[in-house]
């Protein structure tokens, strides 16, 4: 059926979607939500139909997305037809029902996602089935094959290429900004890409923004790596794996994570990583929360590695708290610079120490250890890191004094005197978000008591940042309601953490932050 | 933080969408996906944001569903702040998690479904994982009191209510528009909603619609029974269950259905019947594919209509063909007529009148099968059918030869000759449905060949309709192609049903009419 075409110029943010009248649907036997081709100049298009009761008949309106892969202009002609269901949507109602998919199931369904012919919904109902039904060890493998192969690769030529990565799940979690220099002042090559935040304070990408561009062309990449053996850029803008980039929109509402593994080592493998360490934060404050899913979680990352062709070691690392005590884009990055300059907290230095040194011994550096150590003590990775952020667009000489943070702060005291118990990472993120963190990069927080640390009654035991006075108000009233860090003489005395329905809200936390 | 409004004059279909500009939405914490709380004239509505990299800052571009929920201009000034994530969000994670929800719980998620407070890919998620995980008899009778709790109602006066519901899955079963005029000529009441076909080449209202209007008012449809005794609407205008109405508009692609019992079950409280006769069609060419699973389903029936304070009685019936030999709107309406004229086919008589007999028993009359057939034989029935088309708004002279079929007609013939060993209903469907059925209301397919007939080789097998000759040519082909009718001498001469992968196409059937 010829149409009209009448070109909505706003984005879904997704699917190509096209709108009908009731009546020309009808004519088409097209219902809202199945799919239509659309012809134009010889190029067939699917597109997801919305029927409403208003829109003028014989004209069809494309939103921008379609408008986009189509070419065409306002008032030109279209040829509509019913398309027939896609294989890959009988393959996820296959999933919904429990059924195990074949490679070229998945293959189906990944295309189908990037090349937009599947709708929001059909991609939750895919989530939620593999969400609560698991996958196979088979379907983890074709699912990041599938979104390699739908993605663009990068080549950082011959010799091994080490990779970091978090699961992401404590605040504060620094860590790359210190792994990358070390690694690559020891001669390796380590092209980090990272992640903005989603759910949390900061991301990587948050982090070293405060010190340099992380938007960066995959030549400017390239050409970073080449000249320093490492980098520090956002990974968001690559299209490494732009299937995940999808999944992720859906999976943000729905609190749902299943595609963590594919998620990460697909893109390990778009960069050509041959060695990745896995850091798998485990403990009351982290994603993960006990032991036994942190080993289960390793033994998949390293077996889905092999079968990719990646070699993986995970580390097991301290989740019951927030790692050093900046939290927020700048305050952190200027622990890490501190760090490296040989001051900082001892749990980041040991902790970028102890990864670093995993990625040195895969290689079969020979004193691995001491490697790592002698790389920040000698300054040498310092520079290194002042080298990438040269490379990448940033002021080498940058002090941890320059980086603005603040300006409003207020300090949150101590009402009685005790050891600290336990912290609530939780609400230390919520506290911090709410002051600005991550889009207001000066906004924070800044812990002054942790695990074990004792504190006088009105002691410190949090500062609070922001870049807004009301902002900052919010956060410190967040932050007395909730009492974030418990103190206690000893644990028998403060059995009771919380009551119910007493705590402020029933807002329960969910990272998606890999 | 104040915004100016932009009327985007599009419908969304289903949620309120608001876009911001990705500035903007990053100044408000605002992720795409988020909720954002939107006050003009003191009132406030929640709405979804998406976020778009061109959009003009400081502004808000609201679809017709946000402007009309909060009757606002072009050009106005609205307040807008990120607003926390709904409670019912949670509950539909829990559910993700496979907990059971407690009936506040369905509660806070039908009304905020209602609401428009839930985007399409988080209710996406809740059917999806009620789909697999299943849900307990307290849940279900939880979510059919909330939908009704969430629609209108119609109040009949009093004495007993009676209806009829199938769960759907034969093609050709018209018996409704036989049940009703039988039970309402008896002198009972009986306000019959039906759906127009989704996934089926005719539902009851669209047969109906080929004698009289079936889109009435509530209090049209008050008159009418008032007058009558009956009637036979459509549904979907009454809004008895909203929340139901948006369940299957995301229920239709992913091709589940976990909300059949409150769905059916809601809107029969909802309309105040107090006996309810429920058909459910079992065998290989209905939505209900063994004895076990039509036993339990009914078994729930009866227990979620004890629940809710209705009687009810289920009919495993004979589900391995269609009925009688009519399927499409028009074609099955003359079939209907021709029945109650004490013509029609022997299988569609004796449904009617088991299934109304059924209803005069649960209300105490004496020989009920002997009643239902005097309704038929006396032409009470007939009479009272026109007195209801009459009501409705059609002409209650309408004869069968009146009901306009075709034009276009070819017949599909044997190639050799045999018995019926069985007939896929699904590839009937598609025949009727590539024909033009359900919205030609001229199409569909005569079958000339059931179980168990003898058929001569090149004597017809069935017979396509169409309005179009386009749509004739393309059903024929169909027909040709798939062989619905598979005839043999005896059945162990013909155990193959199927090849694969040699059969035309993989399409799997779903049916979601009700």
């Amino acid at each position: 059926m010829e149409l009209s075409v009448e070109t909505l110029m706003i984005t879904t943010g997704g699917s190509r979607i096209a709108v009908l009248s009731e009546q020309t649907a009808s004519q088409l036997g097209v219902h809202s939500s199945d799919r239509i081709k659309i012809t134009y100049n010889n190029q067939e298009r699917i597109a997801i139909a919305n029927t409403a009761d208003y829109f003028p008949h014989n004209r069809i309106g494309l939103y921008r997305e379609a408008v986009a892969a189509l070419g065409v202009k306002e008032g030109e002609t279209v040829d509509v037809q019913l398309a027939p269901l896609p294989e890959s949507l009988f393959n996820i109602r296959a999933k919904l029902h429990g059924e195990r998919l074949r490679e070229k199931d998945i293959d189906a369904i990944v295309k189908d996602v990037v090349e937009r012919h599947l709708s929001t919904v059909e991609i939750a109902a895919f989530l939620t089935a593999l969400s609560i039904h698991g996958l196979s060890t088979a379907e983890t493998e074709a699912l990041s094959r599938a979104m390699i192969g739908t993605g663009k690769t990068i080549d950082f030529g011959a010799g091994p290429i080490l990779d970091k990565h978090s699961v992401g799940g404590i605040p504060g979690d620094k860590t790359s900004m210190l792994v990358v220099p070390i690694v690559a002042a020891a001669g390796f090559t380590i092209p980090k890409t990272s992640s903005r935040a989603i759910t949390s304070p900061a991301g990587t990408a948050d982090r070293v923004e405060t010190l340099c561009p992380v938007t960066l062309s995959i030549d400017e990449i390239k050409a970073t790596v080449k000249k320093t053996g490492g980098c520090l850029v956002w990974g968001g803008s690559l299209e490494l794996a732009p299937a995940d980039d999808l999944f992720i929109q859906v999976e943000y509402p729905l609190g749902i994570d299943p595609m963590l593994l594919p998620s990460i080592l697909s893109k390990k493998k778009a960069i050509g990583a041959t060695h990745v360490a896995i850091d798998i934060p485990t403990g009351m404050g982290a994603k993960i929360k006990t032991r036994q899913e942190a080993y289960t979680l390793a033994s998949d990352f390293v077996d889905l590695g092999k079968r990719l062709g990646l070699n993986i070691q995970c580390a097991l690392t301290f989740g019951d708290q927030p790692l050093g005590r900046n939290i927020g884009p700048a305050l952190e990055a200027k622990e890490a610079l501190t760090t490296l300059m040989g001051g900082g907290p001892p749990d980041l230095r040991e902790k970028a120490i102890s990864l670093a040194s995993m990625l040195f011994e895969m290689v079969g550096v020979e004193n691995p250890r001491g490697m790592a150590e002698e790389m920040i003590d000698s300054g040498k990775a310092l520079a290194k890191l002042r080298e990438i952020i040269a490379a990448q667009g940033g002021n080498p000489n940058v002090e941890p004094q320059d980086l603005p943070v603040g300006p409003e702060s207020a300090a949150v005291h101590a009402k009685e005197g005790g050891r600290v118990l336990w912290l609530s990472t939780d609400d230390i993120v919520r506290i911090a978000r709410l002051a600005g963190a991550p889009k207001e990069k000066g906004a924070g927080v800044i812990l002054h008591a942790k695990l074990g640390d004792t504190v006088r009654k009105d002691g410190k035991l949090l500062e609070v940042y922001a870049e807004k006075a009301s902002k900052l108000s919010a956060a410190l009233e967040l932050a007395n309601q909730l009492s974030p860090i418990v103190l206690s003489k000893k644990p028998e005395e403060k059995m009771v953490l919380d009551t119910i329905p007493e705590k402020t809200t029933h807002e329960k936390a969910f990272q998606l932050d890999r």
